[in-house]
């Protein structure tokens, strides 16, 4: 089942299910919405409200808004809260892009290693990196199981990826890949790996510590075109990946990315887009829902009447 | 009615009021509870959990444990929650007063200006701050408004308050008590004066700007028993504030304060004393209430069903 | 004198004064360079290392290497740290119009207020808002003291700005522009006005305050295409703007911009072209240098011997 | 050589090495001063101004103030720059004593394990925990290497420290004293264990883990008498240890501590009573210095003349 497709779902006939399309950090995202004889269930799971994105459709806000209007409009809409505390409107993935170019391109004349990485699900962003790479004079290679794993699919199911780019996922052959790219100079790659989070056993933390064949130089880049997750775990690693990469002399460029969630105006502009009768805030703990809570009261929702918070596993039954 | 007493309320005969003894950064805090026949309503205002408060009784928490058990216990339990997001214990308002002991004694030798502000309705940090000023040979004086209003009404109704320390409320009278303090030296003096927070108009910005008789130089002290409260508007004048203050050669002494309401540890151990059937957290808006609602829901509490979030103005049925 | 000219300066004939282009959020930002007898002495006035600016040429880097290779080299550079403690690559003013391109175009179908504001200096920023103002079917109105002063020059010097729009500098000329957008509908408008900062007597700032014709309703967007200076007083002026603002209905899209100043991997870079003798950091506190001072040091420079740390007024003599 | 005794170093018979009396987290800290025949050079090791430690004499500020004034005055002074970025003074040991009396007073009624961690360097407040420990009835054992090693010390150089406390160190013996604390009752003992940073191999991380025969149990407490370091590694081990032991339902009490560092006022008042010739920071990078620079600045010293701003390694030549 595709974006923009709907089926029937259940016995009765009466409930179909339908996959909207939204856009996201990874291709094809959708979000489901169930239409019942009481109205139609939307199930906001994670997006961004992107009308540019690098690969696919922007995301369909007129049939967000049809739906609303439509027949007994949406009885409830259960929405993803990851970014509901952030002020402003998600930029799209072209911003992420031009600034990932600007970052790229001000390294043209950089003769030796560049090295970037990303999540590896953001198949966008890889393609971006591998674009860029090629316009200032560097053979991009995908490093790393994920990468691998990630962009392989993406070719294979026909997305608009750069069918040429080499990968390599196997421990033993990125050894050697990184053997190759000593030998022919480091000048002519720009080796895309697995990392970003500094994670301890992902190559480009292997990387910081020297354990590759790849001899990172004083001045060589390292480009991080990801966000740190904001958990202490997390930012003890990527602190301490980072401090291991510039103890090689490497220069660290990051924050080179935007997130893939709705900020503050993009949950504006749905409930302006869907009216729900009633909403539910999920995936985050009473703290994340906070700025959400806010924002639909002050949009006439009331806790407790129309407006549902709860944690997993409750029950909210509504008539 | 005081704190330990129950009275009659409605014409049913079978509701009481009590108010149980509570310490807060005021004296005489008291919490009400209401007992009804389907069990007691705990009114949580706002408290800090203290065994050793410098004027007045310790909370009352084996009052609050009998209530918990006794009957059919506590039916509701409101709670405010501003400080529910802070780990650990709010510390006992002696801890404050051995910190301001240690920063006034340590300008014992010092023979210039020192000058201290804080909350005028604190009226234990008050007597504090008169009696250190004394233990180093200075006259107090409260000077402002509030204070001398605060301060008046606590020595007229028996509070154990030094009777004899002077006070001066009126605009006028305040700039003779400073000229003469500068005609008999400041270094016998500590003026404890309003503007604690840089509120553009009191006693303390008035110094800063020069506006006064009082003549600040280089190396005078200026003690902040007081925490900034958290808010731009308010950092912002209380950052001015302060320049202004320094400009003149003050030295800043800040933040020697305790809070008066209960962090996270205090929450625990009221619930542990209540066992309350039903909370409702209050006082804050949805980010404030989340680390109360955690706490709660370890403890086996549910949202929507034995913990209720809602905002002013809504009503919850219990039973 | 302009970008890429040299002078004679003195009457010995051995100095000469030259201008080298740079990027900066003013237009023709220049980089004054004096050679003398014993090297080139480098004023690294504030810029960004920008190769695609909105407005002008991009930053001259082949000639600050040329200066950095020729005859005795830079005897010394001063430099700007303003943004020296930040990591990775300010981005080019491209970046920030993609940013507010995605921004503007997300709000085409709306169909009440939309209000922007901007540094009045900022002429690249400023020409971008007109333009997009103008793709979504809005007439732009540069509303504000400061912004028909500078708008108003760079259409006057030739500047590559639209000659066309309108600009409105006096206050009562501002009411009757706000009254005609009243009159002809907001939606056919999009008002560029002074108050980025929330400076209390500022265009958004008296709007936010219901003191102007223009009346805000729900769901008007304000785009702040500026961050707020960081500084306790800004910082609460700015709150205060914003909450006055929401009071009224706005939605609030801020943060649209990128910084004027290079951060360390510019520094980077400018110390790799110029290779200077002796640095000397400017423009900042000791907190503010500490960044600077960092990167310098790892690149081989000496606190107290090549790399000299002062404040304003001091004379340091070299050689 | 203690605090207070001088001895003559080098052949010539004209320098002096003197040890001065001062306070920190550790006992018998002492600042070297040299007397030399062109002034006295005072290196000013990791202090606190403390008038009121728990343990020894409090800081010799009067010999401080001598050395001032005598002979040729001081010719260099090296300060400790750790907190020189932060406001106030560092508060006196007996703050953080009452601090801790509080907290764990609060929990005299409480019948099941309390923990509590702290600097096993810090036999100061071992010995407050000690103390309080047998004051709510529990009997204290420190448990760790380093615990064993700083105690025993303590208590072998005739330290007052409590000579009859149970101090274990080995791995094996460890086990074998958590065994017998389950079996004789949690609630009558309080362990003082290594791993106020979280440190993964230390015991009460282990404890968090479950590694340990003492079993936490929903609404146990641990004491951090400790602030955490401020570096994201250490932070996300903090982060972790605390998260395990929450996981098996402990409660904790954190930031029972004072810094052992002078903040900007303790600073003030060493240069108002050495009033050296020359200063010298120390102990801290660019970042660090920043406050104690600008203090030193505002009382007459200029960088580069009296003030001298250096790395690890250079040569500083005062004539």
């Amino acid at each position: 089942m595709e974006a923009g497709e709907t089926m029937s779902i259940g016995d009765s006939g009466k409930v179909d299910l339908e996959f909207v399309n939204v856009t996201h950090s990874i291709v094809q995202a959708i979000n489901p919405v169930v239409h019942t004889p009481e109205g139609a269930v939307v199930y906001g799971l994670d997006k961004r409200m992107d009308h540019t994105p690098v690969i696919g459709d922007p995301i369909d806000m007129e049939r967000f808004r049809e739906i609303g209007r439509e027949g007994d409009g949406v009885l409830c809409y259960i929405e993803d809260c990851t970014n509901a505390n952030k002020k402003g409107r998600t930029p799209s993935e072209t911003v992420a892009r031009e600034h990932l170019r600007d970052a790229l391109y001000s390294m043209a004349d950089y003769d030796g290693g560049i090295v970037a990485t990303t999540f590896s699900s953001h198949i966008a962003r890889v393609k971006s990196l591998i674009e860029f790479a090629r316009d200032i004079d560097r053979e991009p290679i995908l490093l790393g199981r994920s990468m691998e794993t990630y962009s392989g699919t993406a070719k294979r199911i026909g997305i608009d990826f750069p069918s040429d780019v080499e990968m390599v996922g196997y421990r033993q052959s990125i050894e050697q890949t990184f053997e190759r790219i000593m030998n022919e100079g480091k000048e002519n790659f720009l080796p895309v790996v697995t990392g970003h989070q500094g994670e301890p056993r992902a190559t480009l933390t292997r990387m910081g510590r020297g354990e590759t064949p790849y001899q990172l130089e004083d001045g060589d880049k390292v480009v991080f075109s990801a966000r740190v997750i904001p958990e202490p775990t997390n930012e003890g690693q990527r602190y301490q990946a980072e401090k291991l990469l510039r103890m090689q002399g490497a220069r660290i460029y990051d924050d080179i990315h935007v997130s893939g969630h709705l900020c503050q105006e993009g949950h504006y502009e749905m409930l302006d887009a869907l009216q729900p009768e009633h909403i539910i805030p999920a995936h985050q703990d009473m703290s994340g829902f906070s700025g959400y809570v806010e924002l639909a009261s002050n949009r006439g929702y009331t806790l407790g009447r129309d407006l549902h918070v709860t944690s997993n596993g409750n029950v909210i039954e509504l008539v």
